[in-house]
């Protein structure tokens, strides 16, 4: 139980997709949650029931991965029947042409400094995508109300999803509703980034595991009462952290 | 496809829950669909996607058959991003004292007749429910904004899913959006009723099959230009209702 006299917004990343497996750059493109990735999401959602954290509002991006994440989270925590708000805003960070590209062949062509860099820095967005190519979302019926995206870096997802979150899932908050926020990595980035302040140079380094809540309380200025945010299952959290980190090292 | 200058609305009827196969009275209570009404659902979605009907915002009860039914459909349909309206004016009929209780058993304790009334009558409601007992909702949060029910007939249903009906389906449709209802039999059962003009004695005869999305073409007035709606797989609707007939024969 949280303390009534803070916000509590919950954050989920949703879990593994059916391009995990394959090893392609996602991005935009609607992949669907793999049978793990779907057992994450009802598992996050037994975390939240088993703390007594029930969100009154959902918020999602336009990506199926996430909307299923959500959905399934909340049919296992016994609120799916709370009010639903979707934008393109938190959506996962827009790959470029890299999108549908398999990760190990683009190291290859491009060298590692290339691909870290289009990877993990704050600012620098792979090359645009094609219009009207496979995997650009430019005539996507669900971006009829955006402006086409074509490539992003981390910076693009903070422009874009910061204004979505100050008015929208603030909004919420302040009017004294629990919010979930299911997204990516990157815009689930980018929220951490502005909660706790983190720097530009910093912010690659953090990596949030999927499917675990991650649960900020926020004061009325939506500053965390309880920096970097409280995993519901710790253990886990820190499993998943360590192993990515290892798999920088490798 | 729909005729340009007319509105389009489809309603989908959740398909097998958990209940189906226990032969309990379910109304309220929030069962969950079994394997085989998710396959229901799914098949739905194909069904509105292979027909190019594509749903602009979708409006479901706050019980999960419908709303996973919804989602399931919506994502098969490749439109699980349309905004989410959700209202307990869609749910089922309120089966009062009855829910939880097995139907033979209903049967045997109180005759055919009263069974019968209780079932198929437009107008006699089985006994209230006792609140606070096991399969009263009174307590539900998700009922805050609505009053108490402890047992409905297909008229209270009527009454009570119409100005619903009236005020934010036909807002959205007013609005040019093809809309999606993912409900339950008498819910929808009361929708039908009032769109086609069905009279209180013969509604009770019409069964709407599991799954199969039934499209209505509306004119500005709201009335039917295609009385009774068309069912997107025709052949299967007809023998789900020619089997509902025969079961009522034995």
């Amino acid at each position: 139980m949280m303390d009534p006299m803070t916000y509590t917004l919950v954050l989920l990343r949703h879990g593994e997709s059916e391009w995990n497996a394959k090893n392609l750059f996602t991005g935009w493109v609607d992949v669907a949650l793999s049978d793990k990735g779907r057992e994450e999401a009802k598992h996050g959602g037994e975390l939240l029931k088993d703390a007594g954290i029930l969100p009154d509002v959902v918020h999602t991006s336009l990506l199926r991965r996430a909307m299923n994440t959500a959905n399934l989270a909340l049919d296992a925590a016994d609120r799916l029947w709370i009010p639903v708000k979707r934008n393109w805003r938190l959506n996962e960070r827009h790959y470029g042409a890299l999108q549908g590209k398999n990760k190990a062949e683009t190291l290859e062509k491009y060298g590692e400094e290339q691909f870290k860099l289009w990877r993990r820095s704050y600012d620098v967005p792979p090359p645009e995508i094609e219009l009207g190519s496979e995997f650009s979302q430019d005539t996507d019926p669900r971006y009829a109300d955006a402006p086409v995206v074509r490539t992003e870096c981390l910076k693009d997802v903070l422009e874009r999803a910061l204004p979505y979150v100050k008015e929208e899932v603030f909004g919420d908050l302040k009017a004294g509703k629990t919010v979930l926020v299911a997204a990516h990595g990157n815009s689930l980035r980018a929220i951490v980034k502005f909660l706790d302040g983190i720097s530009d140079d910093d912010i690659a380094g953090l990596n949030i595991p999927t499917g675990i809540p991650l649960v900020y309380e926020l004061d009325e200025d939506f500053k965390p009462v309880n920096p970097g945010g409280k995993y519901l299952d710790p253990a886990a959290a820190a499993e998943a952290i360590k192993a990515v980190a290892n798999q920088g090292k490798k």
